[in-house]
């Protein structure tokens, strides 16, 4: 048993959570607005990383001034390297620092985990920090998609330390005991895939401490048979944004016939409210962002258009599993034996 | 101008399509349905390829008879070197020999996909030869992605060539002049994606003879900004499944809800008619089945769940485009320099 060598194990809830207030598109105004209401409604506290001559009315949380921004079409390592006193950097410092517990940001993803990477360093034994994102399940806890897009080019170690991960992430976020991990492949049998998936699949099965329950098809992300779904980078990304363009291609089709007259205007507001619960399954300002796991910290990244609602999901899961105590959780499954 | 040195080039239409009867989870009454309707509606001489007392009535179709069949779950390679007079090797064989004009298959891919090699033989200078499925675009016609299977590791010299025979294919099947073709990757910056799509982005920004739109990603799928995309087979398998998985999983959320109650059920009816196009443009039984690019002979994969439908519709699309001179229009843009 390793020692809690962090605030978040030893004072939870003691320190505040730190939100780059200055990233994503609709900053700092949704972000400010975010804080406020995750501080209110969660009674967690808060602190905004950003100009506070930019910021607007606190509300009286807590400022943490850094006086420049990493724009969101900034090329991610020289920004990180340039702006030293942005908000991303000073918020993962803050985190570094334990002057905070975690931190969160909307703004430009690289950037995000350059930050992450470069001020809070990774966890020994890591060899590629991944970005885990959630998948909505009907009826359960999401599935943990990763990596969903930090490594474009992965070696089946990677892959293999992305399952211990994935599995500490499941079981720090949705409390779940004993994950089952998939690889994603394209066929369910272990001859199929390409030579990393094969040589990935095998390493897995072999894998102590991981229930491993075999390869998984694009087919089965929706309903997916195990609680974390490994992939490379680029597989991931291509496969997590098919599934939010066809998520959102088919609600735009719904939506335009429900609008088509005043007949489908009624039958619309019939089945709107039966269709809500749905949507607000898949709505990515609920599911509280992706994490980026193999850090000496917690960076939660959420999407570039959040909004407040966003910030407040983003704020609780930023909290919550540093409450939960992952980096700890991390740092023992991908420490070098 | 090379000189027609196929028959579907020189005596289109004078020549049957081979349907094989045995593949499919449905053979063989489903497809031997679908071959009588495709030669009454359609008017395309057909033959079907089977063991003759297992095919009921054919209504007068003529049979070419095979004794054995690859089953669904047959490990491809084997099956079709052991099975030599299974339907589809003999369906292949009749390609080649010149009495068919094209083959169509709803059984075991990979065994279609060796059977059409090792039968029909690659074109001079193809690599690997790959899947091209479509990808219904509302108000346009499909995009053709490419591989979808085929090849689970990919080089960059391949995917150029995928970018030709897309191309081609593009034009054959939909007449579609200078296509625009797409790479898929996780960014529209040529800077981003795997050292493969990086290195194959390059090579396409160079290559003369191919309108080169850039990068695509997952999200831009379902309203593409080209007529052709292209991926390793590993990729493009994932993300068209993801896609499918999406969609059903849609349909069958949104069918849920209109099942709900008496109230639901009077709403339904009046949206199923107007949902009704849009469904039908996603039917996979509509859009033909995917294409074998790269093999001397045009062999058409339906899907394993096939109906008749689905059945006509890829007897009508290898007739096209062997009528539209498919492999010719191949074979000059493979060609070794």
């Amino acid at each position: 048993m390793v020692a809690p060598r962090r605030p978040e194990a030893s004072a939870a809830g003691g320190l505040p959570v730190a939100v780059d207030a200055m990233g994503g598109d609709n900053a700092p105004a949704e972000i400010v607005a975010g804080a406020r209401l995750a501080a209110q409604e969660l009674g967690i506290d808060v602190v905004l990383v950003g100009s506070p001559d930019q910021l607007g009315d606190t509300g009286g949380l807590e400022v943490l001034p850094a006086s420049e921004v990493v724009a969101m079409d900034d090329d991610p390592g020289p920004a990180v390297r340039r702006k030293k006193d942005s908000s991303l950097v000073r918020a993962a410092e803050a985190v570094r620092d334990g002057r905070a517990l975690a931190m969160v940001s909307a703004g430009n993803t690289g950037a995000a985990m350059a930050s992450a990477l470069l001020r809070m360093g990774r966890l020994k034994g890591v060899v590629r920090p991944a970005i885990a994102t959630p998948i909505p399940q009907l009826g359960s806890h999401p599935a943990v998609l990763l990596d969903a897009g930090a490594n474009a080019e992965c070696s089946a170690t990677m892959l293999v330390q992305f399952a211990l991960m994935g599995a500490a992430y499941a079981g720090a976020r949705y409390g779940v005991e004993d994950p089952g991990v998939a690889l994603l492949s394209i066929g369910e049998e272990k001859s199929k895939g390409s030579p990393l998936v094969k040589e990935t699949h095998a390493k897995l099965a072999q894998l102590d401490g991981i229930r491993f329950v075999g390869n998984v098809e694009g087919r089965d992300l929706l309903h997916a048979p195990a609680d974390v779904i490994v992939t490379d980078g680029f597989t991931g990304n291509v496969a997590l944004k098919t599934l939010e363009g066809s998520l959102r291609f088919f609600m735009d089709a719904l939506l335009e016939v429900f609008a088509a007259d005043e007949e489908t205007k009624r039958a619309a507001e019939v089945l709107l409210p039966r269709l809500a619960p749905l949507a607000a399954e898949f709505d990515p300002d609920g599911v509280g962002g992706a994490m980026l796991l193999g850090v000496d910290g917690v960076c939660v990244i959420s999407h570039g258009s959040s909004s407040a609602r966003a910030i407040v999901s983003a704020v609780q899961v930023a909290h919550d599993v540093a409450c939960a105590g992952l980096v700890d959780r991390l740092a023992r499954v991908v420490a070098p034996a």
